[in-house]
């Protein structure tokens, strides 16, 4: 599921995952700034809450967004693949300046929509300009390839992760999120190292990577955003580890990046706030 | 690693996967229609043994292709990620009419090419109408998404495949070679029901899926492709099934193809030969 073409003259829309456990009610700082870069209180706000099996969670994020002044919010609960027959559904993605998804499995989201119209249009729509974000298993979704589940513990080892086909809004980077509180250095680090061509972005909870068009992250939040850069790598031993071996992985650049800095993905230059 | 753009005017070129243990010497019929869509006598073949760890798999494929008439055949056996720097080499890919990867281990060739200037290479030209091809692992690591590994056995289980990003030729199959001689139909639907949006091609030994620029498959060879389309799929369990459990998947459709019969990837029609 590659990226759609941006049109000629337009800019791609912003891509915002989020680490999972953003604050909602007291500092409701990340889902402020996602509303307002979808259009304040122009923003009409589509809610895909299919990683989750809470039939609340739906509703609950229908009134977050609408308490954060956002003139349209509502949830479309796809919780099977002929779901994505539904026209009025669509319709309402089809006319959306922001499409959130909600955390849960990530698995649920890529069987559930992978291959349907919806998928597409949620594609169309980035590349037309929309913002589209998500937290936890509805930021893993975002890119081509994303993190489906994996083991803990900071030492890499072979198998200790494993990669699925996600919505591919990008190929850019591969995301984890819960970064630091679940301790996935040592599972991002493998997921990078069977093909190191992509950047990794470990997202903390109550965090997120705010991703222009023009391909910057911004960071906001409490914790940080860690880059995981391969670019340079020399070896990686990925392809002769046994399971369970732990990897040699040599010269990976790391940025670790609170609120208000920044990260080129272009140049792959690190500013700090 | 998405699909370079195809400059307006031009066309893709031809994308060959191979089953392994293609027939080399008594009816080389594969390998003589991969030089002749190459150019036939102008064609100049590079050949990739990266994922090989035997230092005469190069020299074999060089000479093989001098018989079967092609002009020029050299082996770049790229083994560590800093040969990505060699001109010499990399003058020859530029250069070429025909990229070959041989069989060995895909992640050997994701871990030491993955994100260097050399795929980056392959995958322009590809984009500007040059043959790309391999056999067994060579075959494995053309798409977007590739089998690193997996177990064997017909019925799909959750957590028997390991995906990773391959070299990115194209996102629309993913591809599991000795198929019938390996019983990997198993593997094949677990990988594609994570996110039912690709074709899967379950290519047998000493077979080919020769595919034009225009995403037509021809198949070629003594045994079948098998085409697994989930297009249509209903329900897949995988986001639910724990490691090692059955999975359900409704809806697949199959086809099996032999020499000459043809399989269009845009409209996922089926003709027999």
């Amino acid at each position: 599921m590659s990226p759609s073409l941006v049109p000629v003259g337009n800019e791609r829309g912003w891509i915002v995952p989020v680490g999972g456990a953003e604050e909602k009610i007291s500092d409701p700082a990340i889902l402020q700034r996602f509303v307002d870069i979808s259009g304040e209180s122009n923003a009409r706000i589509a809610i895909i809450p299919t990683a989750s099996q809470l039939e609340d969670t739906g509703p609950l994020y229908e009134e977050i967004f609408k308490d954060l002044g956002a003139g349209f919010a509502q949830a479309l609960p796809y919780v099977e693949r002929g779901d994505a027959d539904r026209d009025d559904w669509h319709n309402v993605l089809e006319t959306a300046s922001g499409i959130f998804f909600t955390g849960g499995n990530q698995l649920r989201i890529s069987t559930i929509l992978g291959g349907t119209r919806v998928a597409q249009t949620i594609r169309r729509q980035n590349a037309n300009g929309i913002t589209v974000g998500g937290t936890s298993a509805g930021a893993a979704i975002l890119p081509e390839h994303m993190i489906a589940y994996g083991t803990t513990g900071e030492t890499p080892q072979a198998g200790m992760v494993s990669l699925a086909p996600g919505l591919g809004l990008t190929n850019r980077f591969v995301i984890d999120q819960h970064f630091r509180e679940r301790d996935r250095l040592g599972r991002l680090l493998t997921a990078l190292s069977y093909n190191p061509f992509a950047v990794g972005l470990g997202i903390d909870e109550n965090t997120a990577a705010f991703i222009s068009p023009d391909n910057v992250i911004h960071v906001e939040g409490a914790g940080a955003v860690t880059i995981v850069d391969v670019a340079d790598v020399e070896h990686s031993s990925v392809a002769s580890a046994d399971e369970g071996e732990s990897l040699c992985i040599t010269n990976i650049k790391l940025h670790v990046l609170p609120q208000n800095a920044t990260f080129d993905l272009t140049t792959r230059e690190a500013k700090p706030a």
